[in-house]
């Protein structure tokens, strides 16, 4: 089986949730600029969760880039993980509403792990498959990225309870940390071809 | 005519499909993890939709790998198909937003026994058009999964009006009957392969 | 240019329109069956415009066939169907809303006929650009169904105000017409072939 | 890595926001086509953004056939593009609730200049990428429509305080201006091809 379609369909999951999440930034009561202001909070919300997604998209790109084939395992890991980020309208829309309140900061990052944990294992489902000496078990090596956001994430959900700010500087960094494309895949991808 | 144009659409409508369904969970008003809790029928009754979207998604992909090509009556067939997945979301939300009452869950058993109709008339035009000794029609066989799952709704229907319980106690067996990827069409094409 | 991305771009937006009509498809209070006799002209709106989507996207893709290179004409044209196609969700929810009634009838008559019109458009925008001795004019001949169906429309927009009965008989009439896959261009493509 | 993914993202991205503005237009309380009446600005605002959509889908497709390869740059740049291109929907609704207002008249202006201005940066970084001599940078030259239709928006902005209707004529002048498909880069295409 190839895995096109797979891609395919992931695409399409992925530009919906992107593309709903604006749905929640409703059009204010006001004429006035100060109209906006209330919408602040949602707005900045909308901006980390539209960059999640692309993250996301990207890194679902080079993973899949590097597979060859897909299994019904690779294919229930896949939508596992599509099922977390179609949480993201729901947490981002409930933190967006509710600024500085701890219980949705800490949801919000509850639905990031989940889904960090989802890519993960979708990445082991994919490199059990390929084998061990595949292009991507190489590319992938020991994953400083993965586990370094996903300690962010798992340590933003009590700290929301201290202050929301922590937990929304740990999601824009983790975030960061993403934004920088991922050398180590594109390499290998390269020296195959030479 | 080829299937990609026929896949390409059908994905998009699934990936919507499954993607709106999240909509219809309001963020709560309070902002207490107990806000969340008269939410809980309603995200069970998404997971379960969700599961049930991609097993669709997955069998479609299997089915379309097995059959060489379009014509009118299997377009239609699959629009008949995709009409009845439509109303997942709408099923799910009367469903989630009434939990243990007799007639939604009733409701969302019918959609699903019309959407396993469906899937069954779309597999035995494509069978109709391939010929008897096709690939697909030996592949299928004796489709008991089918016919259990398709057994299961029939019964969940006048079941919901004793209990519940046992309705959404058959719509997840059944689905489970479907998590595991179907070995038969996938043996057979590897075979061809050979 | 190739077709690739525009039947790609129009499949998309087609797979939209036919899923979002549903998210008219309030839940509704009651958990009897009885709450749900009140949605039934808005099902029959939602089952006739799924219908007529279908419709499209089958056409669509029996046009897009038999073209072979895309102008920037084509691409405006083809828009303009996108354009009235999409408002088939706001015709369909306000006729559902208010059955009988005869305006919100002629209105759903009046987006009907003005995508009619555009499809007609860019038929011929295709075959002026592929010429007058192409496969696609020598396919689509004397389209009496176009016309047939066209007069329909413009004949239910006046007689909404009579009865919306025989609008709605009508429309299901028109839309009957195209159930039927269209033998000429796919006759047509065959003889190419052989 | 091939612009393919990229194209498909974008385009259902693009599809989903040019038919979820749909959505904000909702069906009225009343029967009489005066009911209507007041929809008039949105559906005003609904067309213009349409169009807009249309014309970046279209540009998107010319400037990707122009381009070869894709980048971790072009990727965010991308995003980047779509980001405020998902910020149309709730521009649109909030200008057509408010018809001849300022603030809402000025900050639909404000997301076209950023629109205009990442599909600037797009380009940018792909002939940045595909090098001085490509192609493309030859193609695209020096863009006039892209300033001129960049200093309309610019311009509106303020003047919606003077009087909206300087601004909608504006918004309809600089969509116009790229209505007519850029000759520029088929042209190149074309004499590449011979």
């Amino acid at each position: 089986m190839k895995t096109t379609r797979l891609e395919a369909f992931s695409d399409g999951v992925m530009a919906i949730i992107i593309t709903i999440m604006v749905l929640e930034l409703k059009a204010p009561e006001g004429v006035e600029l100060a109209a906006l202001k209330p919408l602040t909070p949602h707005f900045f919300g909308y901006i980390l969760s539209f960059i999640y997604v692309g993250i996301y998209w990207n890194n679902h790109h080079h993973l899949f880039q590097a597979a060859q084939q897909v299994s019904g395992g690779i294919l229930w890991a896949n939508l596992h993980l599509l099922f977390w980020l179609s949480l993201f309208p729901f947490t981002t829309d409930w933190m967006g509403e509710n600024a500085l309140t701890p219980v949705p900061t800490a949801v919000y990052g509850f639905v990031l792990l989940m889904a960090a944990v989802a890519y993960q294992i979708l990445e082991h489902t994919i490199i059990a498959k390929e084998g061990r000496d595949s292009l991507l078990a190489r590319a992938v090596g020991k994953d400083w990225k993965a586990r370094l956001s996903t300690a962010c994430y798992f340590a933003a959900i009590p700290l929301a309870f201290l202050s929301a700010w922590i937990s929304y500087a740990l999601y824009f960094f983790a975030a960061l940390l993403w934004l920088i494309p991922d050398p180590r895949i594109e390499r290998k991808l390269e020296n195959r071809k030479e």
